[in-house]
């Protein structure tokens, strides 16, 4: 992701040193990215269709996986993949090779500061980028940048404050606080869902509409239990579980307890809810 | 509303006290429910269809917001409307009447001990009744008794631990926990959305489908501006203003700042969020 390439070196070094917690860089976090991509993609996904013919700039691919179900979902457009770091652009291109596709081209790219020309893509599509990016309004104007006029731009993110379950507790609260907490100390906000409508507006985007995108678990919907709730939401918490003990933000005990109560919601009984957000947007 | 019948005297007495604040008596409450039925209208209603000559019970009818929308959605079903309150009865027959609809009869009834025979309904509806009531699940298992066999029953209500807004404020959400508290003290739980499938199921009913209903706003959306956030949700909050106020439960200045904070969020880049659950399940 292009995160932190811009902010002060104390706060980049640190952030390196986080991205394998709150990025996804293990073995566990990647197959994280790709369940949470297969769960959700009807929900986040089933709407972004490009034409035949348009120049996508997908900002901040990661390790690809949306890049995929946005190059299946527009087989006839071109999409323009880039990311800030080296690995998982390798990893994107491995995915993308490996599902047989061909319509995305993939580049080394600064968020901040673009190699291409100033109204070189026809659509921009970014999703969880924005929650990681020190200086979202900038990205969002160095993006439109390159947007031709009348183009699209597709944000989608998420809102951990959205987080609520069954049965209640508020000891799991204070695990996903601690991821909040976290992403913030990086210089991000995981709370920037509620926040896309006034950012797109701030950067002069017009025609702005978001839609919520909930996503509802209950013991009906198993899939989602294990692909939403346990290995997308928990497993992305349990990622910080070193960092937020390290940072003495939580005590160990507590810290169990929070994680025990996230998997009960898991059960016969619980429910978990939690929100995301899709704007779009014309230059 | 049935709500406190069942309860131990003290509290039966309290809530009487408490119905103009939390259950919509006042003139500008009853303006609310109004309100917020006729801007929730689609979201909540749109897919509640009963077919020609079934026999629906209305458990919980109130002043008849959501009556009018049943019987104007289903104009062949006969809908059986009941509620405990006389007065409420009687608000809810003249807007039926006021509307020209003659699908609906109405009877003072308690939802825990209902007149009517065993397995006599078709369908029943109850929207906005089981966060108020004292034991929700004998409700539950009351109202079973009077389906017949396959027939449905639709479960509407909110959960007001889904609120969140831009700007985020600590202090309104205070002003929240006020509404919650209350309701909890008369034996209530505004939560209860988030717990309808386990409800339902414990409650034995078959087939139940949860699915969430997001109510999101920002200000490229005026009449939810004004008819969700500002005429329903803060209504709502500010209508127990006196009593969260007596019980000590916040002092008025954070009060203030609260209801100052929830109405910074209906301006040019606030947001807002509320989810509301509805489940549908078969006997």
């Amino acid at each position: 992701m292009e995160t932190h390439k811009d902010t002060e070196k104390g706060l980049i070094e640190r952030a390196m040193i986080e991205k394998k917690y709150v990025h996804g860089y293990s073995a566990r976090e990647k197959e994280r990215l790709h369940d949470q991509a297969n769960t959700l993609t009807g929900l986040l996904h089933s709407d972004t269709i490009y034409p035949p013919g348009s120049t996508v700039l997908e900002a901040g691919c990661g390790v690809g996986a949306q890049t995929v179900i946005l190059a299946q979902n527009s087989p006839g457009a071109h999409f323009v993949s880039v990311d800030i770091s080296k690995e998982s652009l390798e990893k994107a291109e491995a995915l993308v090779r490996r599902e047989g596709i061909s319509n995305v081209e993939f580049h080394k790219a600064d968020i901040y500061r673009l190699d291409f020309g100033e109204e070189s893509f026809d659509h921009i599509f970014v999703c969880f980028v924005l929650e990681h990016s020190v200086r979202p309004l900038d990205a969002l104007m160095a993006l439109k940048k390159v947007l031709r006029p009348k183009g699209s731009i597709t944000v989608i993110e998420g809102d951990h404050g959205s987080t609520y379950f069954c049965p209640e507790s508020s000891t799991a609260l204070k695990t996903i606080q601690c991821l909040i907490d976290i992403q913030a100390a990086l210089g991000g906000n995981a709370l920037i869902g509620r926040q896309i409508y006034p950012m797109l507006k701030a950067s002069g985007f017009n025609s702005i509409k978001v839609s919520p995108r909930m996503v509802y678990v209950d013991s009906s919907r198993p899939d989602l239990v294990e692909g939403f709730t346990k290995n997308t939401f928990i497993a992305m918490v349990e990622g910080v579980r070193v960092k937020a003990l390290d940072l003495g933000l939580i005590d160990q005990a507590t810290w169990e307890k929070g994680i025990k109560d996230l998997y009960r919601t898991t059960e016969q009984d619980g429910t978990f809810c939690y929100n995301f957000f899709k704007g779009v947007a014309t230059k």
